[in-house]
């Protein structure tokens, strides 16, 4: 399969080069970038130097790279998605999304949160969470992939959810990430000083990933769901754990609680159940595709405690991608992601 | 005064004597160490070094060093200063224990959680919280200093707790602390590259500052409280964010847990007051004995979020023993605490 | 080809098992450890939870273990490979050492350094520097792969010896590298609050990387060389800079010095050169088999300094182990290896 | 005495101020920055909040700041110190610049490595290196502070150069900082994701604490010395560590190079010998003015290394221009300095 990624000069976009670069079946035909056009992605990404020799083109040329590709990734800030959707409507090309355009079946949710009309509210679209979503996958034209943080809430709430073990409205999820879920702009606020032996929390009551989990746990659940997210950012590079609490319905036995895991996740490949007790770490998944989730209960508060971890670029962004493309291709879901973390 | 530290290899120890060199009214006459007796403190701590030229000695010469001082500093693991409490008792000097074996009133909560007998039941102390119990510390024989997450998590709810404004029992406090408060000793979990770009949690719905927490708050609000906390370690040195979650009651407005913040911690020196909406980072207090706090409301959820930063050896441990040292001395309540945190 | 690895659980053995999981042509057979035999290595390793059911062995089965292998890689600290090596002397098993048994072409070199007698000086073996010794290695019975400090100093400065356009007595290599080098073993100087932020040398004058570095100087210049080799700790988890000087001798123009460079590794997949003037990172060879190199000529002083970088688990452990297996078994010599860095 | 701070909101300046906060005999009376006149000074370094109610001032008031000031300290970028100067030539005020526009002697040094004509050639200076300048410092109108590096590597080769004991043509310097030595500007270098987990060099062969050195060394020594500098990035805040080599004259034994340190540095405060064979690290002098020094000595090669580590923005910036302030103005030479280093 003929591939493209648009705005491959961010970190998602990159670690999407990194994947693809053993892919058994994908072939990367046009990497773009708007600021970058006509440099080398080896010049800005030293680490591709001898695997990657292709030049950035400019999303001008979208016409002829949307019939030179047989799916296009996109890898750019919300609000370019929908514009390239638009554009490719008509053309054979299927589209994964990596920011936030095609995650809400609501466009008015995205519009309230994300501060911009969508222009492109009757596409055909589905919810790229492979695990949970992998039918709809199949045959989705648009792809919107989930994001980083909801991915690791949602996987770790979704059994709870889904087999109505907890009042969805106690949901609180305290979400901690490494400094490239931020990308690669140079800020003050992410300048390595300021940032090392740092820790604090940001977007309180306000980050834009709250109301994707919202959908999920709605629809997992049937029920509708508000919930407390609050991201914090660990003085790391790479990694996500998500510290998700409920309170679980009365008399729900901690038995139930694990057969829920154990049915919906038993068979994944990609989530590896630690058990009840147990603790997950972000280095046990880096550079990963794993989701590893565990899950304590506490009878002194009736409350259960999720928590899973995640690589925020593989899981979290370019990994899951791959993963919706592997499966609306057909391929093995593995293709291409079946590798070992890397520790220490 | 003349003041010695029990236990001075620890981490917490060894802060406590760069606290005191600058006291104006300290004079350190005894360290002990068990494990290192006869060794010179700047052997094993090189950054003390033509600072310090005393040598440990045992805790055999406990009466002695009592003799010879009038404050003793405890930094032992549990269930040793209840014996230095013990064999002190007849004698005028005075206790600050930095560990457990004094926080709690009630000593059947000690025992159920530390799963040791408590054998100074008896003893007249006061829990060592500087801000909130700051007259009964005053007069204390054996001053109880407040564990560090403890601090981070009480300081952040007291006003909350106090005014009423909250529903205590739906408390949760999602804490992240740098590995320096794991202790000195070498252990596989804390080997620095298992750590290093790491993030985890650890003893979910077990850890033994909880029932410090609900002590407090129960105490600070008169009704009984059960909360969860859990902690994580940050690959970092120093450092806790406590970020806390509490269902607000009804009809409470914004302007009124404002105030209560104002209220409680208005004038306190070692209190600062970010406000509403703002983010406190560990390193803003780095070394300093600060304790910055700010709260957001989520009208979506009606639960108000407490941010609190403090470094958990200064504030969290030594920095609030010489607070409190300070308190009970008469001492204006800065001496040897006034300086400026350490930052990048 | 069956492979085992003796001594799996340090660091480096388990890099292999990451390595050679993605390896079309070996399977892992035996895995061993004194210390945990029968244990789960994915207990040991949670980060191979699902990719690695095997059980740690005991070398009490050395025997058996070599009847089962085509190849041996042993991960043990020096002493144990020669004892190794003797006992699968009459078989056809063949082995690569990652530890310095057997590195050195004169035994009594070796035991001058490491303080023990060789108890194998007669084997058969070459020194597994990929790039400059394969020939040596496509037949060898025995290949003591080269250290991590070593590959990355021989590597930047053989251009130099070789073409002798260096004085090798003016050597001096200033290298710095992760902690993940020092092993898996908790040691106080390594704990975690210890090393970060915290930067430090060790071993000057005294590190058993500098006779390895001269023998290779020696070897490939003719001319005996003794040189200054000196360690550095980071504070981070992987990778080694070796920033090396040497004054050219009078009258190399610096393009001498770029034809050198071309000549010997223009060819060579793993080694990029960056050129005169560049700046290697370690984070852009992290998780890979490259050794990125580039140098300077500085006419004030007429020395030449050369920086490479590698990641020192990998081409500076287990990823050279694994292309010498290749070299040595007549793959493709990428086999298994061929893949993108992990950045960021 | 009255200072003021030009420059205040680098990293410099901002160390400045948190020392000076507990300096008994200054006080700050204005504060400059260019791009946030106006601004708290408190609001662009949240650590200071409660300490410093300051606001910025403008430059453009330099004349006034000055009538006002008895010693004002200039953290601002080179080129700008000198204009300052001149503007104040008239004026009783004293100037610590920790620039570099007053620290060579030769101003054609200074204008070939910094690529700006001096305006200032005639102003009387000397150089801010108290521990070797001391008696030119104690009634200087005008004190270049000497750089971060520079401080690292001559203080470890003064006694070296100063008692002949080496060639000083074949010293080179291999140098480590911290990143807060990068200042506080944000740019994709020094963004966060890209920094962590890696190490690399810059500025090979033309750093410009190059010429600095020889200055010293030429100075110390008698002879016209031309040395090797490399300085690196580690991924850390603070602090620095220098690597020096250098080649004994023959027959110079090894106490002789023990006398020397002992000698030069002996009853010195800040220096703190660690001896022959010992390894300081820049964690033991974190966040103090002290500069810990060992050397080795390698008989194979007859070569001395020197280590030092510093703190690069106190003894390599705002540090030593207080202990240069001290000197000036007679005061006890530790005032505002004497305290503990922060550690772990």
């Amino acid at each position: 399969m003929k591939v493209s990624v648009l705005g491959a000069t961010g970190y998602a976009g990159a670690e999407l080069l990194r994947i693809l670069y053993n892919h058994p079946e994908a072939e990367v035909v046009h990497i773009t970038s708007e600021s970058h056009t006509g440099e080398k992605i080896a010049d800005l990404y030293p680490h591709l130097r001898g695997l990657y020799d292709m030049t950035l083109e400019s999303m001008k040329e979208i016409e002829a790279i949307g019939d030179d590709s047989d799916f296009v990734f996109i890898g750019l800030p919300h609000g370019h998605a929908m514009e390239v959707g638009r554009a490719m409507a008509g053309k054979p090309v299927r589209i994964i999304d990596l920011g936030a355009d095609y995650r809400f079946a609501d466009t008015s949710v995205y519009e309230a949160w994300y501060h911009v009309p969508h222009t492109h509210p009757e596409a055909e679209r589905v919810y790229g969470l492979a695990e949970l979503y992998r039918e709809e996958i199949r045959n989705a034209k648009i792809i919107g992939n989930a994001g980083c943080f909801t991915t690791a809430s949602i996987l770790a709430l979704a059994p709870l959810a889904k087999q109505h073990l907890v009042d969805v409205n106690t949901i609180i999820v305290d979400a901690k990430s490494g400094v490239s879920g931020a990308g690669r702009s140079a800020k003050q606020a992410n300048h390595f000083p300021e940032l090392y032996d740092n820790f604090r929390a940001y977007n309180v009551a306000g980050h834009r990933h709250t109301p994707e989990i919202e959908q999920a746990i709605t629809d997992l659940s049937g029920e509708k769901s508000i919930i407390n997210f609050t991201p914090h950012l660990v003085p790391m590079s790479r990694g996500i754990l998500a510290t998700c609490y409920a309170r679980l319905r009365d008399g729900i036995a901690s038995e139930l609680v694990d057969a829920a895991y154990e049915k919906l996740y038993g068979k994944e490949h990609f989530i590896r159940l630690l058990g009840r007790g147990a603790y997950p770490s972000t280095k046990d998944v880096r550079g990963s595709n794993f989701c590893d989730i565990a899950w304590h209960i506490d009878p002194r508060t009736n409350r259960v405690i999720v928590l899973s971890a995640i690589d925020n670029l593989v899981k979290g962004a370019a990994g899951q991608a791959v993963q919706n493309f592997n499966i609306a291709c057909g391929f093995d879901e593995t293709a291409g992601l079946d590798y070992v973390p890397m520790y220490p």
